[in-house]
């Protein structure tokens, strides 16, 4: 049976290194902070933002919500990116996404108005080019960070080894193909069309999860040895809990089969999703000692 | 035997569409102009802007060369590349490479001056950000985009295809592994550090050899099927020519051994240099018909 890869054992590690810097910069005179930029209503943003300030008193990092009303124009949201930019007290942003569709079909664009410097979730242009780069101001999403947190925390070493990243999302797929190939993995990035996943999966060492597909990953498409992390949270309201209650989450490898024959596998829940907001805390961090440079 | 897939007719195609779109815009009263902007006298560089200036005269596409002294500074190389941005006449810009080192570690980041709606050789970070996103403005570097007017000329679809690229640079092989994705292929890419290139290379449908590594592809890594682009240059200066002469060009594939096997493949020469070339000029027609959107 695999070993499962936790999400807390990673997040714990993460949140003790991030209040010790947290603590050194204090020290310094400097109070790490993360502005959350909120445009409308919408569950899940609110969901996610209760999650990121419970994360963040658990780091000891400041935080403030700002939130624009839902019918917000583009040069407003900007106005504000702007301004939060210019604010020294603030060392990172996280923005909600998808933005409200009522700002356009341009509303990507939009987040380009924020720094690349505040840009902890990777979200702008800049953050883009510099996954992607090697270059540059910026940083990746935390779903993509969070999987080479996990693999470092488990001692997987990436060198010289195959890895198959299941989707092409800017989210996690692309910006983890690029942070696996510049730690010198080879990396082979499938997606809806690829026609021989199983293949595929199979001669990889590290396979990463991320199409969003319950049921994806089977146990066939696997072998011993592997390392598997599982990013995909996939809602299933007729999944069946332990206590009889229904509806629940799962991700892209059907994990009882797979946890089978792999050497590692991160579950879902309990895997990524933790350590991604550990992750959003640590670039705050970083952000911060970097405007002492 | 493998077709030769030959860079002058992919060029001669090229050519023909974009001297009908200069004709059409001169209509308009707009003369598609591209600006050639060269730090100091390296050999190289000369060269390449001979080629270049030839490439244009072929294309009907003016052109200008702006030559700064080998010891400019930073601040000199930026401010000229905004005051081509902002010259309304100017469609194309394309800076030579790599900078003259004296212009410090953060040599790379000065083309980021340039405008990315004139990048049509894909230097800015700007233009980076839209290769790997696919969103933007800005152009993919042309040796990359070579290689796909040479699939798309010669009826090479690469939907659901396996594609090996070998080599990681952001001029080749990095922009071509997204651009290769963009259109449904599925693409492992391959470097200094990868174990098993043979394996990777008898799964693909397509391999584009852009290592720079002389013989690193050799008859055994290939099988029937395939389709072999090679955009290396590596100058070899044994190389026996038909005339007796020394010195001579070579790809990253051994032409010899993997024409034996493979469906097509592009000669060195004669393969993708002369379209990147062409590519170049498609590039500041496609710059100056969106001024005028």
């Amino acid at each position: 049976m695999a070993k499962h890869l936790l999400g807390r054992e990673v997040a714990a590690a993460l949140e003790a290194d991030v209040s010790r810097r947290c603590a050194a910069l204090r020290e310094q005179g400097t109070e790490p902070k993360l502005v959350l930029v909120r445009c409308g209503e919408r569950e899940d943003d609110i969901a996610y933002e209760k999650s990121i300030l419970r994360q963040a008193a658990r780091s000891s990092v400041e935080t403030e919500v700002r939130q624009l009303p839902e019918d917000s124009s583009p040069e407003e949201m900007k106005k504000l990116l702007r301004e939060l930019s210019g604010d020294e007290k603030l060392h990172g942003c996280l923005i909600f996404r998808p933005l409200p569709e009522g700002l356009g079909p341009d509303r990507r664009e939009i987040c380009n108005a924020l720094a690349p410097e505040k840009d902890v979730d990777g979200c702008t242009a800049a953050s883009a080019a510099a996954v992607y780069t090697g270059e540059g101001a910026g940083f990746p999403p935390c779903t993509a960070q969070a999987c080479l947190e996990m693999l470092d925390f488990y001692g997987v070493d990436c060198r010289g080894k195959r890895a198959a990243v299941i989707g092409r999302s800017l989210v996690v797929g692309k910006p983890l193909a690029m942070l696996l190939t510049a730690r010198d993995a080879t990396v082979t990035l499938c997606h809806s069309r690829t026609e021989d996943l199983g293949d595929i999966c199979r001669q990889a060492d590290i396979i990463i999860c991320a199409a969003g597909k319950p049921g994806l990953v089977t146990g066939e498409m696997v072998r011993p040895g592997q390392t598997v992390l599982d990013v995909s949270m996939n809602y299933l309201p007729e999944l069946k809990n332990a206590d009889g209650s229904l509806g629940g989450f799962v991700g892209d490898a059907v994990f009882r089969e797979v946890e089978k024959t792999v050497e590692a596998i991160s579950p879902v829940p309990g895997g990524l999703g933790r350590v991604t907001s550990a992750v959003l805390m640590k670039h705050v961090v970083a952000a911060a000692e970097r405007s002492l440079e």
